[in-house]
């Protein structure tokens, strides 16, 4: 049956359990720093989201002992709640990072995993960094590793869903400092509990299962370190994760060039609260917007040219609400053009949804994939009433690896995020925090300041 | 995108949302009684398994109020907590129940969610009953939907692991009396976080993945009962469930005949504490044991001839712990010729893993497929010292479908696992109120007399 080779397993654990922060190259700590300030303010961003305090109320009367904050509010609860709600939050406005070739959402899982558990048991913020960058260099290299060609995965598995609990589980068991064959049986549970399907887009489980896969995570490095087993050889075993999730995984990509090779370098960071395949046809219809001056009623017609994993993603006319306007480009075009802004969090977005002017205009707006598109890419065309037409090619997003969010921009959007949630001076004291995590003598005091 | 049809899901949401108890044949009520006897023996028996303790010490920090009994103690936790440790335990031996076609174990995460919402929610003996019947047969029908013939599933997926969710939140949403809306949600919200591969068969992780079903299924009900949004259409919608754990499946056998034709029926009993390919092969040493009486020290070589199942499943010829044990067959061959009995539990099995009769034995077992056997049929021939020869073969393993354990042998097997833990008062209090549990006012009486 199994076999007891050194396998991918093996030698993914032994990479994480040896590996320290002088080990990690200094553009490699740095990403890590941002990735970090973008996730801690998408996670306070969220923290009051009406769906975030649904999720906690119904949930709450099941959750266990003060050890952890929950981000936005004044309670503390146990930390495997405390990672589900705060991960939750991390992801409900779709404002988290993406890596740029994998579609996955790496932070959340990984971050809210590893500062729950830096409540519980106290480390300096330069060992929670560390974990953290192991975490999501994981997630992003196992994702990648079954969905990006040559690997044949498959659309219909949420990428977040069954990567994030790897990367929640490196971090925790890095933190706990497990040994590498406990950290082989940590990832084999967790890997055997992840989950998600896309059918699930654009409602209340998109989020859900990034929160699932960071529970799971961090409560499978709990129960290693106790000594529960799972198989040791999960990833490449005989009906293991890898067997059911993709039919030919890349296994250089998982496992090439540790140390040497970081995915993380290429976590990218939004700047629209979206499915990150729209963000070019925004920056289309807000340049358009920007440069002519139109108004609304002048416009007949919106022809969009979208990349082919927008239309898969985000072909949503009709969105009901907020969660399906997360991932419909149609509402987002429209919002942009009319608006000419698509910065909104918070309520913005479930009154825009609603708003008669957007619903009417998105009966105007067209969208056809164009294969020759990179996923970071859009044309729009404009026809005006009178016949004329206005065109905009954007060939790399905002946010996208070709024209980065700047570390300013990221503070601003961590601040922007946090201020309405917990004040501007609180707001101040996380982002300074994240920013200097390599420094902070306690990680647990990120999370407490978003209390 | 997905469709507002009135598809699979919606079908079976109104069917669970709409059948009451009398709505059940006898027969089919009758069946879940003793589904119900078998799987709560199986609870008590495993509570205070070295494993189950380790599991219940490292989780039990973060767990909640006394909502719910922890079989097998004193303690009292949340129900999310009780969900999760209660069913652990009751697959902790390999000895709950198996529907006669499909792999799957269907009440261990049915009845665990299920009882441990009764003491939350106080609900009669017979609602609790017609919630398990009904979580039993929605659990059943998926699995045998997504893997047996017609449907082209892959053993490489946990049946319990993927569907025992379901069976969780359809019998927890009954008992929290959803209405079909909201069933089809907490179905969706469920089914989203389906989980398991088999590389962990032979782990703790074989008996956490029906916990873990068992915890996400209680948990997605009691999220939708609130209004948490998942897709309405989670089983066949585009990406859905259907679409990424079979790539043909039997939507008749999953959604037609509903109130007609009941999977239910075909659940088996184990009277043995592993895995159930092996019985047949335990049957027939057990069988040439008696029949001839030979010494051991006189058997040369013992070839099984063995169910394609058999040795996808078990094909483990050197268990190094108790876990592996469940699913080795050689293992057991060699307790029932030496032992001639195969019925221990508790510590047995873990000393009869390094028993040195037991290890030498094995390494004269041989086993080979044969393709003509059904999974509950197995061939065994004894070579004796002197050349000479001992055949048997059995067609139908004791507790098959063919050769049903019967009530009296379910009432003894439950008695015989809870009488170690909770003494013989309590144990057969426990029996009595699960045979007839349609009578009992409170159905919170069973987990309480558990304790």
């Amino acid at each position: 049956m199994d076999t007891a080779d050194y396998g991918v397993t093996a030698r993914l654990a032994d990479y994480i359990v040896s590996t320290g922060g002088a080990d990690l190259p200094e553009a490699v700590r740095h990403e890590a720093v941002r990735s970090f300030v973008n996730i801690v303010g998408c996670t306070v961003g969220g923290a009051r989201h009406p769906n975030v305090l649904l999720a906690d109320e119904a949930l709450a009367p099941f959750a266990g002992q003060a050890q952890a904050t929950l981000f936005g509010r004044g309670r503390r609860t146990d930390i495997l709640h405390a990672a589900l709600i705060n991960c939750f939050a991390s992801s409900i406005y779709s404002f988290d990072d993406t890596h740029a070739q994998a579609v996955v959402h790496p932070s959340g899982p990984v971050a809210t995993a590893a500062l729950a558990l830096a409540e519980l048991r106290p480390v300096a913020g330069h060992e929670l960094l560390t974990a953290f960058a192991l975490g999501v260099e994981m997630e992003c290299r196992l994702c990648k590793a079954i969905t990006i060609p040559p690997a044949k995965g498959s659309i219909a598995w949420v990428g977040t869903g069954i990567t994030g609990g790897f990367g929640a589980v490196v971090a925790s068991g890095k933190l706990l400092r497990l040994d590498a064959t406990r950290m082989r049986h940590a990832i084999g549970i967790a890997l055997s509990q992840a989950a998600g399907f896309r059918a699930v887009h654009g409602t209340n489980c998109t989020a859900m299962l990034p929160a699932h896969a960071a529970q799971t995570g961090l409560r499978a490095a709990m129960l290693a370190e106790r000594g529960f087993s799972s198989s040791t050889v999960a990833l490449e075993g005989r009906y293991g994760y890898l067997s059911v999730f993709c039919e030919e995984p890349d296994i250089e990509v998982l496992a090439g060039g540790l140390g040497e090779r970081f995915e993380l370098c290429s976590n990218t960071y939004k700047p629209y609260p979206c499915g990150i395949v729209i963000h070019p046809i925004i920056d289309a219809c807000l340049k358009l917007r920007q440069d002519h001056a139109i108004p609304a009623d002048r416009i007949a017609h919106v022809a969009i040219k979208a990349s082919a994993g927008a239309m898969a993603l985000c072909d949503r006319r009709t969105p009901r609400d907020e969660m399906e306007a997360h991932v419909s480009l149609y509402h987002w075009a429209a919002v942009a053009i009319l608006r000419g802004t698509a910065r909104m969090v918070d309520a913005d977005t479930e009154t825009a949804v609603r708003d008669p002017a957007v619903v009417a205009f998105r009966g105007r707006v067209d969208a056809a994939a164009d294969q020759s598109l990179a996923s970071d890419a859009a044309a729009v065309t404009l026809t005006m009433t009178d016949g004329t037409t206005l065109s905009c090619q954007i060939d790399h997003a905002r946010g996208s690896s070709a024209r980065p969010m700047t570390d300013a921009e990221l503070d601003e959007k961590c601040l922007a995020l946090a201020e309405p949630v917990i004040g501007m001076a609180r707001a101040r004291a996380i982002t300074e925090r994240c920013r200097n995590i390599a420094v902070l003598p306690d990680a647990g005091d990120v999370p407490r300041a978003a209390a």
